[in-house]
């Protein structure tokens, strides 16, 4: 896994993915009480940045007759419409109770879509049959140097649209389930932009990264769930993003959720951005926990806006003006 | 006015605006029947176009003491934040029944704000005082070359993204009140893009533009008011903005309130960004109105986001999902 890798991706990418934009609005910078640029990646094929690692590894493939992958959501949509690009079939395991507009979405991108009761079955097993069957590639969300190379193309942007904006020094907050995106995105800062500092972002209780960082050995989560940021919640850091993050990142940071739905109501007011609430957890960050920031200017990846029409309306009820 | 003052105004607005992104969906191609993209103005510093046509005017000024601006929204936002960048007062003159927002919007960006009473006192007559008393400078909403210039160089990246992705012709609509926008972009196409065609369009009952095109000469609107796309009803095309459409764009189309809001709620889940109505209604016309298009692509400016909460709301509750 090194920089060479991102590289070769984002020229895989390239004319694939979108070239996000970097936000910004003086009503936020007074929240935050410095400057905030939030790197868009709900703007991302698929409305998340997940699409950028499913191309990576489906267009890195030689001679697989088909993808699979275990997804609830976002990683199911970037994996299925980059196999359907590719002409490849791909089959995702979701968990019957997955949101219901995810689900329809991955089918409607050629996805072949099996369901499992989360209770009673394993996903692994069903994927371990379906794989031996039918010859195909597993694409895990996070543990994947491909993947993790994928996400890291967010990073190279980030450097480049940092350079412009004549940042040279800043935190990097990142929303940080398994740490794909996350230490994808501080290999390439450390490549590109040295003085830009990636930090896993993550709810309270389910900061398994930031305790595992703090501790200098991977820390898993209490709990498997129990928080809106579904996208984000994950048991443990990967065996292989950990050590990335543990050598490059800054210190994590929890957050609880009503910072997140905040974050997602002055998104939608002052940016004009769909975030869900996992995507809104950066941005959360830099607007209600500046004291744990350093510096004038702050990077937030806002990672994704694949968000339930009632969640969405609960952010603007709470906290919209 | 010509093609030079638009690469001008790009030049002085060039680090200041956001290039904004081309947006797409597999969703919105299977609904409009051929491939969308869409160019999101409403990821603009302020949440509109009409930043551009502010600074580049703004910036083009010598020597006045200040600026004024009649507005209700958009413009207003525009010229406020380009004129504080330039350390330069701004007087915005806004009807006391404008939204509350766009108002306290304006005074957050450091204009002043004098309200008018609509139906009791001329904000022509306001104006003039002020200005002759203050040295402010006029900054009209469209019929200004500088102004036409700044709106125009949204039509330099399209040309230019259009060309990155492979498109040599194509309708290009626009989001039509005066026509501001869509004379600058047409301009600003024939000399990149000369495959691609500007086409305004209004909401129904309010198409003067499209009226004024077909009969070759410049028509009003019976009403003053009375669509929900606010940011775009005005009373007829400028004198500078029509003859520059009459001979650069193709026909008109008219679109109903309905198919604006119906457009706002799939932008929210497909393409994660927030539109108000008349910012939806170019994106509306190729959902909804694909007869009237040709080709097998589409290019729709999304021109602004500046909407009230209630109004989104009532989108998502009527055409979510």
């Amino acid at each position: 896994m090194n920089i060479d890798m991102i590289r070769a991706a984002a020229t895989r990418i390239k004319g694939h993915a979108n070239m996000t934009p970097m936000l910004s609005s003086p009503f936020i910078d007074d929240i935050a009480g410095r400057r905030v640029f939030v790197k868009c990646e709900a703007l991302q094929k698929t409305g998340s940045f997940k699409f950028r690692g499913g191309w990576s590894a489906v267009s890195a493939l030689d001679g697989a007759g088909g993808v699979i992958a275990f997804s609830s959501g976002n990683h199911a949509q970037g994996v299925a419409m980059a196999a359907r690009a590719h002409n490849l079939p791909a089959v995702i395991i979701m968990p019957a109770d997955a949101p219901k507009m995810k689900i329809e979405n991955t089918r409607a991108l050629g996805a072949e879509v099996v369901l499992y009761d989360r209770a009673t079955e394993s996903r692994e097993d069903i994927g371990a049959a379906l794989s031996a069957e039918r010859g195909l590639h597993l694409i895990k969300p996070y543990d994947d140097p491909f993947v993790i190379a994928g996400q890291g193309t967010t990073g190279l942007e980030i450097a480049k649209q940092a350079a412009d904006l004549g940042i040279a020094q800043a935190d990097v907050l990142v929303c940080c389930g398994g740490g794909g995106l996350t230490s994808g995105i501080a290999m390439a800062l450390e490549a590109d932009a040295p003085g830009l500092r990636a930090r896993p972002v993550e709810p309270v209780d389910f900061d398994d990264v930031t305790r595992s960082l703090a501790a200098g050995e991977i820390k898993a989560n209490a709990a498997p769930m129990g928080s809106i940021c579904d996208a984000i919640v994950t048991v443990q850091p990967g065996d292989l993003t950990f050590p990335i993050m543990h050598r490059l990142c800054g210190p994590g940071i929890a957050v609880p959720d009503e910072d997140c739905l905040r974050a997602m109501a002055l998104a939608w007011s002052r940016l004009k951005v769909v975030l869900e609430p996992g995507g809104a957890i950066a941005l959360a960050a830099a607007l209600c926990h500046a004291d744990q920031i350093q510096g004038d200017a702050v990077i937030a990846v806002a990672s994704g806006g694949n968000v339930d029409q009632p969640m969405f309306e609960r952010a603007l009820t709470e906290y919209g003006s």
